[in-house]
């Protein structure tokens, strides 16, 4: 494997095993020490990837919204129509099992320890604001958008639920989330919009 | 005052000490000294309102919904219209500012910290879902809800958006906001009213 694509993957196994150090022990314990058990390395091979802890955080934190927004750009890029794209978008913002919770439950984690920081939250930086803009500038582009709809108020609205929606799946263990959250995510979406959002997914 | 009432009030500002060391410090500051030097009270006398830590935790996070639902009783009992009811009860929900947002940040933290129980989320200790029930069942009863709106279904979705509402609120400093929030309540429940839900607030 290339040196540079190695390095690269190395950080990114470090900031993964940051994400479970967070998910288990909360902000508080996670520290460049924990860290660096999980991920199963030495204090010193860790500094040599990142020589602070600072930005051992920064990269941890930023990585969950570089996968999230790679991950809605493929779903763009699917040979599937518009509809069924926007929803499935939409779907990939919720922690439903698999792979995937790990990095949407710690991306939620590191949004709520944003209120310790002196300036606030940046939705600019939030790839979930992001992708629902996205969607919400594809049902105006598609002609899909009820015409009394303020876009400014509904782009908040499906931003609001979808966190809300992702919160919900992470705290709730029950049967058929994903059915529930396709359910939710449809319904929500034919109420802002003039034609059926139904399709087969 | 009579020495009961006394001894609950010392319990509630003993709890609302624990609110502010869990929103500056997190769940792992939470600890005993903590809380008492919040609270301006010695180890001693924490200790002689609450036995065990156990104890003052399981204090606090009630004492959220306590709080949370007694307000709610309140507005319910309010000689204005129900619709006017209806949105006060959900903008209860959201952290605007004064008073009310400490309690409701520490809401939601708790409620965050609860992915580490074991039992997980149990939804019927929540005030805000009972919140969203009782005007999910106000709207049915004043044959407001949608024909072909799904109760359940709609009963989630705008449990998800009041937590989504929440938690944005907690965490963008933004002008406005109230209002922002009224418009948003208003729009969510006219999309699935059968009238126009704007009133008089």
């Amino acid at each position: 494997m290339p040196k540079l694509i190695d390095h690269q993957n190395k950080k990114q196994s470090i900031a993964e095993a940051a994400w479970r150090v967070v998910l288990k022990h909360g902000w508080e314990g996670m520290t460049v020490r924990n860290i660096a058990k999980e991920a199963g390395l030495s204090l010193g091979s860790l500094r040599y990837y990142f020589s602070t802890q600072e930005e051992l955080y920064r990269y941890a934190k930023e990585l969950v919204h570089k996968r999230l927004a790679e991950r809605i750009d493929e779903i763009f890029k699917e040979d599937i129509s518009p509809k069924v794209k926007i929803i499935r978008v939409l779907l990939e913002l919720i922690p439903v099992g698999g792979e995937l919770t790990l990095e949407t439950e710690a991306r939620l984690i590191f949004k709520l320890h944003l209120r310790h920081e002196e300036k606030g939250f940046d939705m600019q930086q939030d790839s979930v604001y992001a992708a629902v803009k996205n969607v919400m500038s594809n049902l105006v582009l598609l002609n899909l958008l009820n015409r009394e709809a303020d876009l400014n108020l509904e782009t908040e609205r499906l931003y609001a639920l979808m966190d809300g929606m992702a919160l919900d799946a992470m705290l709730r263990k029950r049967e058929g989330k994903i059915e529930m959250a396709q359910k939710m995510i449809i319904a929500h979406l034919n109420s802002i919009c003039k034609e059926e959002m139904e399709a087969e997914l």
